[in-house]
C-alpha cells in the first residue's frame, strides 16, 4: 500500500481578494512542502472567497478568477513547488451564461476545483450538488457538474469533491465507489452553526462508507459578513475511524500520513449513479515520500458549547472589522448584559485599544447603569467615555410635542446620533448589541439602539447571552485573569431604562419562558398549535407570535451579525413584511 | 367548434390573508357568472398571495392554504356558482417535507393550481418550471411538478400552467401540444418591470405557437413589499393574434368569448417532453352558453414609460400603506426634486389628507428650500409643517466636538429623529426618498435621510425622477388640473444643503454622466472594461464603481421600495459587504 502525506490547509481567505488569497495558497503550500507533504488541499472557492454572491454574474470577476488560477499554477512552480499537487477551489465559467430567447438571466458559472501541478491546471472538477436552502443560493449561481474527476497521485486514485456533495447521498461519493478510488478529497466552505460539528463527523463517516474510501475534509476558517467558517478539518477512514481533526476557529495546517490502496483496474465505465461520468487524469511524479517518523495531525476534541460560540463570535467580529479595514469600534455601554458581552467580545477580537465604550446616561438611567459600565471598562481596559444625552433630549422635547413611546424612543435615537457622530468624527465602526430575543419580538428602537454596522450578538438568544457571560468570566478565572463582565451586569433584571422604573418584564415574558417559544417559532418553524402542544401557555404564545410577526420591518433594516444558530435572522429566514397571516387566526 | 366564455380575474390579493383572498375569489366569480362566464381564472397563489417566502416552511400555513381551498370550493357551490369551473392558485404540500438522514431542510411544498367545480377540487396542477433568479427563490421552496393536467371543459381540452412554465421553452406548453389540447390557461404572479410588457406579449405568442393552442394569461395586480404586479392579462391565439388585453395596475375583469376546437382523441401517451406525464379530468357540466352578443374584452394599448412607472410607484406605495394598515405617511420636504416626486406619488396613492410633509430647515437651508416645499404643499393639499432643526443641532454641537462630515450628517440625523418622533407620536409611516442613483453611490446619511419604512423612488434613477416629474405635471395640465410639482424643484441644481453652498455636483458627476455608468454596472453587470468600451471616461468609471462598491453596507440597511427596473437594489441584487474585489484592481 502506498503512503501519502496529506496537508489540509485550513486557511482564512477574503472575498474578492484574488491576489491575497493566491498569496495564502503559495505561503501555506510552502509550509506544507516543508512538512514533507505530497498532496495539498485548500478550501472551496479559495481563490475568490465564499460566498461571492452576485459577483458571479460579473464576467470580469469570473475571468479574473480563471486568470488568477493559471497565474497561481505558474507561481507555485516558480516557487519550486511544481511537483507538489495542490487542490484549490476557484470560480469558473463553462462557456457563456445560458441565455435563450425565452431568456431568464442565465447561470453559467461553476463552483470549481482544480489540481495544480508543474505550473499547469492538470484537472478540474465542478460541484455536483448545489445547496439552495438556508443561507445558500447556489441554484441562482451555478450549473451543476456531472462528471467525477479522478486523479492518480503517487499511484493512488483520488476523487475530487466540493462541500455540498458530501451532504447528500447518492452523488459523487457513490460514483467514487463505482470508480474504485482509494481516497476522496472534500474541500469546503461550511459555515459554523452551534452543534454542526456534531453533525459533520457522522456525515463524513456515512459518506466514507458510501465511497468505500477515506475522506480528507478541509474547511475554510474565518468570518464573512454574517457567516463564520469554523474549520474542523479532518480525515476519516472508510470504516469510520477518525484519524485526525483540526481545531475550530483558527488557521491550521493539518499534516497526516495515510496508507492507501494502489490504483487497480479503473472501474466506473458502466451506468453510474446520478448519470455521472468519470474522467481520469494522472500526475506523473510527486515529491518523494519523506523519511523519518510518520506524520500524525492529532485529534482535537470539541470544546463546550459556550466556548465554541464565544470563539465564533470573536472571529466573526474580528474578521468583519479587519477585512473591512476599520481602525476601531465604538459601542454604547448601558451597564446591561448585552452591551457588556458585546464589549468583551470586541476586546477579545481586536484588543482594548481598538474598542471605545460610551456611557450615555439620561434622567431615567440608574446609578448602576454608569458604575457597571465603568467597571466593565476597568476590567477590559477599553477606551471609556461618558456622553450625557439629557441636553439633546430636552431640546427636542422643548421644540416638539411628544409623549409616551415617542419620548422613550427619542432617548434611544439621541444615543444613536451620538454614536454615529463619533463614528463619522473618528472612524470607528459602530457596534449594535440587540440580542436575538429582542430582535425577534422587536424590543428595540429603530435608528436608536439598533444603530450600527455590525451586531456581535445578533444571533444569540438572551438566555445564551447570560450563559456566555458566565462562561467567559469562569474561563478568565481558570486562566488567572480578570473576569471581563461585571457580576452586577449579569445579575440585575434587564431594563431599557427609557422610562422611570422600566423593566423588560413589564412588556415581555421572562426570558426563560420567551426563548423556548421563540426557538420553536423562529428556528423550528412551529406554528401556534405545535407550540401549545409543546406545553407553552396559549395566551403567551399568541402574544409572542404577534410580536414576532409585526417586527419584520425592523429586522429588515437591522445590522448584519454573526450567525451561530441553525436559523439566523437575515438571509437564513426570509419573510414578507406585508403579511396578514397570524397563527391565532 | 365550441365557444367558451372566459373570465380572467386580474385581482389584488394580500399575502397571508387567506380568508380575504378567498372572499375576493367568491365576489369576482359572482361578477364573472353575472357576465355569463363559463370558465374563470385567478392568479398564481391567489389564496396565499405571492411571494409568501419562508411561510412555506410553516406547516400550519400550508395546512391553512389547503383547508382554505376546500372551504372555497364549498362556498362557491353554496353561492350558487357550483357549475362554474374556477381555476385558482394555492399552496399545497405533496407529503411531508423531504428530509433525509443526510438532511438538509427539505422542500416539500408545491406552487399549485386547482380547478374547483360543484363544491369539489376536481383537478390540481403543480408548477413545473421554478424560477430561481432575480427576486425569485422558488428552488428554495418548491418541488417541481412533472405532470400536465388537462381538464375537459365544455367539450374542450384545457391545460393548466403556472407563470414560469411560460418563460421557458420545452416544458408544459410542448407537452400541451403533444396532448392535443385546445386551450392553455396560464395563471401568474409576474412582477412589473419597465418594458416587461413589451417582452410578455411576444413570449405568450411564442408559447402559444409551441402549444399550437391559444393561451389565456391572467396576472395578479397590486403591491407586495418591493414588488408590484401590473396585471396586463391577455388572450393570444396559436397564430399569435392578440384577442384581448387588460389595463395595467388596476383590478379588472376581462371577459372574452373564444371559439375552440372540440376535444378529439386524447394524445400524449408516448414519450413526452421533459419526461412529463399527462393526467386528464372531465367536468361534466358547465353553465350554458350565454345568448346575446359575443363578449369581447377589448385591447388596451400600453401607455408611455413615464406613465407606466408612475402608476407602478403609486400602486406599490398605496398597497404597502394600506395592506400594512398605516393611517398616513410623513416625509421630509427639502424643496428638492426627490421629496417633491415622492410626495406627489404619496398624494396620488392615498390622498392629501393622509400625507404629512415636513420642512426641516437648518442654517444652511436656502430660502427656496422652504418656499418650494410650501409651494408643493399648496399644489397638492398635503398637511404641511415646519420643524427647524437648528436648536437640536446646536445642542449636539455644544456637547460634542464635531467637524466636517460629522456635522453634515448630524443635520440629516436630527431630521431623521424628528420624522421618527412624529411617526411614534401620530402613527404615520415614514417615507424616505433617496433615488436609485444616490443609493448606488451611497450619497446619503445612514439613519439620517435614509430613515423610513418605505421608499417610493428607491428604484428610480435620478434622471428618471426628473422625467417622471415633468410627465406628471404635463399630465395634470392635460387633465386641466394643477401640476403638483413646483417647476423650481425640477429646474434647480440638486443639493443636500448640509454645508454652505453645497451641490451634488461637488461630489458626483453630472447625473447625465453618472446614470448611464450606474445602469451598466448595476443593471447590466458590466465590469470596468465593458463600461470603458461603452465610451465612458475611465477615471469617472473608476470613481463611480468604487463609490458603489463601498456603499453596500448602507444599502443593506435601506428601506424597501417599489421595484420598477430589471434589477432593483434588494433581493434582486445580492452582494457581500465584505468584498475586496475592485474593478480597477
Amino acid at each position: 500500500m502506498p503512503t501519502l502525506r496529506l496537508a489540509l490547509c485550513q486557511v482564512n481567505p477574503t472575498v474578492g481578494d484574488l491576489a491575497g488569497n493566491a498569496g495564502l495558497v503559495r505561503s501555506w503550500s510552502r509550509q506544507a512542502a516543508d512538512a514533507g507533504a505530497q498532496l495539498v488541499l485548500f478550501p472551496e472557492l479559495m481563490l475568490t472567497g465564499y460566498p461571492v454572491e452576485d459577483l458571479v454574474f460579473r464576467r470580469s470577476f469570473v475571468a479574473a478568477s480563471r486568470a488568477a488560477l493559471h497565474r497561481l499554477a505558474a507561481d507555485l512552480a516558480a516557487d519550486g513547488l511544481g511537483d507538489l499537487p495542490v487542490m484549490v477551489g476557484y470560480l469558473d465559467a463553462d462557456g457563456p451564461p445560458q441565455v435563450s430567447a425565452d431568456a431568464q438571466p442565465g447561470r453559467g458559472a461553476r463552483n470549481a476545483a482544480a489540481v495544480l501541478h508543474r505550473g499547469e491546471v492538470v484537472a478540474t472538477y465542478f460541484k455536483h450538488h448545489l445547496p439552495n436552502y438556508g443561507v445558500f443560493d447556489e441554484d441562482r449561481y451555478f450549473v451543476p457538474g456531472d462528471t467525477l474527476t479522478v486523479v492518480r497521485v503517487g499511484g493512488v486514485d483520488v476523487a475530487l469533491t466540493i462541500c455540498e456533495d458530501l451532504w447528500q447521498a447518492g452523488g459523487p461519493f457513490a460514483v467514487a465507489r463505482e470508480a474504485g478510488v482509494g481516497l476522496v478529497l472534500s474541500i469546503n466552505a461550511s459555515p459554523y452553526e452551534l452543534n454542526k460539528d456534531d453533525v459533520r463527523l457522522p456525515l463524513v463517516r456515512r459518506r466514507a462508507a458510501e465511497a468505500g474510501a477515506p475522506i480528507a475534509y478541509v474547511n475554510m476558517v474565518g468570518g464573512q459578513d454574517e457567516l463564520v467558517y469554523d474549520g474542523d478539518s479532518m480525515i476519516v477512514t472508510a470504516d469510520g475511524t477518525l484519524l485526525t481533526r483540526a481545531p475550530q476557529f483558527v488557521e491550521h495546517l493539518l499534516v497526516h500520513d495515510l496508507e492507501l490502496p494502489a490504483a487497480g483496474t479503473p472501474g466506473g465505465t458502466g451506468a453510474l449513479t446520478d448519470g455521472m461520468r468519470v474522467v481520469r487524469h494522472e500526475i506523473p511524479a510527486i515529491p518523494a515520500a519523506p523519511t523519518g517518523p510518520a506524520a500524525d495531525g492529532g485529534i482535537i476534541e470539541p470544546v463546550a458549547d459556550e466556548a465554541e460560540v464565544w470563539h465564533a463570535l470573536v472571529l466573526g467580529l474580528r474578521d468583519y472589522i479587519d477585512k473591512n479595514r476599520f481602525p476601531s469600534v465604538v459601542l454604547g455601554l448601558s451597564g446591561g448584559i448585552d452591551s457588556a458581552v458585546a464589549a468583551a467580545i470586541a476586546v477579545d477580537a481586536v484588543g482594548p485599544d481598538r474598542v471605545v465604550g460610551v456611557s450615555m446616561p439620561s434622567q431615567h438611567s440608574s446609578e448602576h447603569s454608569r458604575t457597571d459600565a465603568e467597571d466593565l471598562a476597568k476590567r477590559t481596559g477599553l477606551d471609556y467615555r461618558v456622553e450625557p444625552i439629557q441636553p439633546m433630549v430636552d431640546t427636542f422635547l422643548a421644540n416638539m410635542s411628544l409623549s409616551g413611546v415617542a419620548v422613550e424612543n427619542l432617548q434611544a435615537r439621541v444615543r444613536g446620533v451620538i454614536l454615529m457622530a463619533l463614528s463619522n468624527q473618528e472612524g470607528h465602526l459602530v457596534l449594535t448589541t440587540g440580542n436575538k430575543s429582542e430582535l425577534a419580538v422587536g424590543y428595540s428602537t429603530l435608528y436608536g439602539d439598533s444603530v450600527g454596522g455590525y451586531n456581535p450578538v445578533k444571533d444569540v438568544w438572551k438566555t445564551l447571552v447570560w450563559r456566555l457571560a458566565k462562561w467567559r468570566n469562569a474561563d478568565a478565572v481558570r486562566r488567572g485573569q480578570t473576569p471581563p463582565i461585571p457580576e452586577n451586569s449579569i445579575g440585575k433584571p434587564p431594563s431599557a431604562e427609557l422610562s422611570p422604573g422600566q423593566l423588560d418584564s413589564d412588556t415581555l415574558p421572562d426570558y426563560d419562558v420567551l426563548d423556548p417559544i421563540l426557538i420553536g417559532y423562529v428556528d423550528g418553524d412551529l406554528g401556534r398549535d405545535g407550540l401549545v402542544e409543546s406545553g407553552h401557555d396559549p395566551a403567551v404564545v399568541d402574544k409572542v407570535l404577534r410580536m414576532v410577526d409585526t417586527a419584520e420591518y425592523k429586522r429588515r433594516q437591522s445590522a448584519p451579525g454573526t450567525k451561530i444558530s441553525m436559523k439566523a435572522f437575515g438571509r437564513d429566514r426570509r419573510l414578507p413584511i406585508t403579511n396578514r397571516w397570524r397563527e391565532d387566526g
